[in-house]
């Protein structure tokens, strides 16, 4: 495979393409050009010639893209032809929603487990599974192959449950919490910081401020 | 201001070093390096200095950076030195996660209502703020300067709300939604797009396993 020299930024583009050829999939659309897809993305198609031959071109220009098969390899190439059992740590109002997004069963991550140390919410029932005691964590992360563990958790108890997860074995940790965590490198890593989402909002709200005013 | 000319991924890095520089602050750290600063954060001191010559270098090297007086700084560029009033429109579970995390006061987001259309949820109290009708919702913007809606409804409501929001002079909007949202330029847009990220995770646990199983 050719995917090691593929930078980030590009890899980052991929989950967007997705989203619009699964819709085209479900409006039954067979082929699409670069040129129609750029017109719905709003990237130029350049751009999207450019990224898709960083994986071999899928297919031939002119006559277009065959949809289905765009987004399946895409897919595969984002790993998802594969299943992934998730668990969620934290049943708070953010673990909750997370583990009511549906989307994300579709896509093969498979909801396993839900953990929390507050003990008034063990044995609720949140999409169907029961909240269980973060001391059983370790364990069932081992005999339940678990993979993925969904952080939803305060930072300071994110930084010692990383710890804890990277100890048996976790593949990969989706990290809601605002910290940065230290983990091995087998471990993968991917933040979710929505005060730094929200930081950059604001700053978009003042650049624009300061453009208009500027031209005045 | 230099402002202007500063790249993206400059400004995606503020937030960051402002968490790091806040924890500072409470520490009671007054001055800093950017080794030491490099060293907590895990970039390059050339990295840190680069971006800071972005703002004209925020104090001399050698002696060190003054910690309140960095983080006062950064905190301007990205507006946070000014109030925001902000709605939620989508009282579900992300909704409601999302009114609760405190930290957006601290920073001047102002949490001024809460929307939905579910009638069983009106009323509701969301962190002290009651449920609304999203009928009330493009008038309640008009009469309380609202700056920012948070949107945690399904895509195509997005679409239609998004719409209805740029009309009454709505100043940006924080996108939970699966979805691009087509909004006028004086509309700034941040998307938190969940699932993207989860196959961003996905690809970093594809890749990991695709090096390990090539060394073998």
């Amino acid at each position: 495979m050719a995917e090691k020299e593929i930078s980030q930024a590009v890899i980052s583009r991929l989950p967007r393409y997705l989203r619009y050829l699964g819709e085209l999939k479900d409006e039954g659309v067979e082929r699409i050009s670069s040129q129609e897809l750029s017109g719905l993305m709003n990237v130029t198609a350049s751009q999207i010639r450019q990224d898709f031959n960083n994986f071999g071109g899928f297919g031939q220009q002119g006559y277009g893209y065959n949809v289905e098969y765009l987004y399946t390899e895409i897919g595969k190439i984002l790993g998802l032809d594969k299943k992934h059992h998730l668990i969620i740590v934290g049943a708070g109002n953010l673990g909750q929603a997370i583990a009511n997004y549906m989307n994300f069963e579709r896509r093969g991550f498979i909801f396993t487990g839900m953990f929390d140390i507050n003990p008034e919410l063990f044995g609720k029932k949140i999409r169907g599974m029961e909240v269980r005691p973060m001391e059983e964590m370790a364990d069932f992360v081992k005999q339940n192959n678990v993979d993925i563990a969904v952080l939803t958790i305060p930072k300071g108890e994110a930084v010692l449950v990383a710890a804890k997860l990277s100890d048996v074995g976790i593949k990969a940790i989706w990290n809601f919490a605002h910290v940065d965590l230290a983990v091995p490198k087998e471990v993968q890593v991917e933040n979710v910081h929505l005060s730094d989402s929200l930081m950059r909002l604001s700053y978009m709200i003042e650049r624009y401020e300061s453009e208009v005013a500027n031209k005045e």
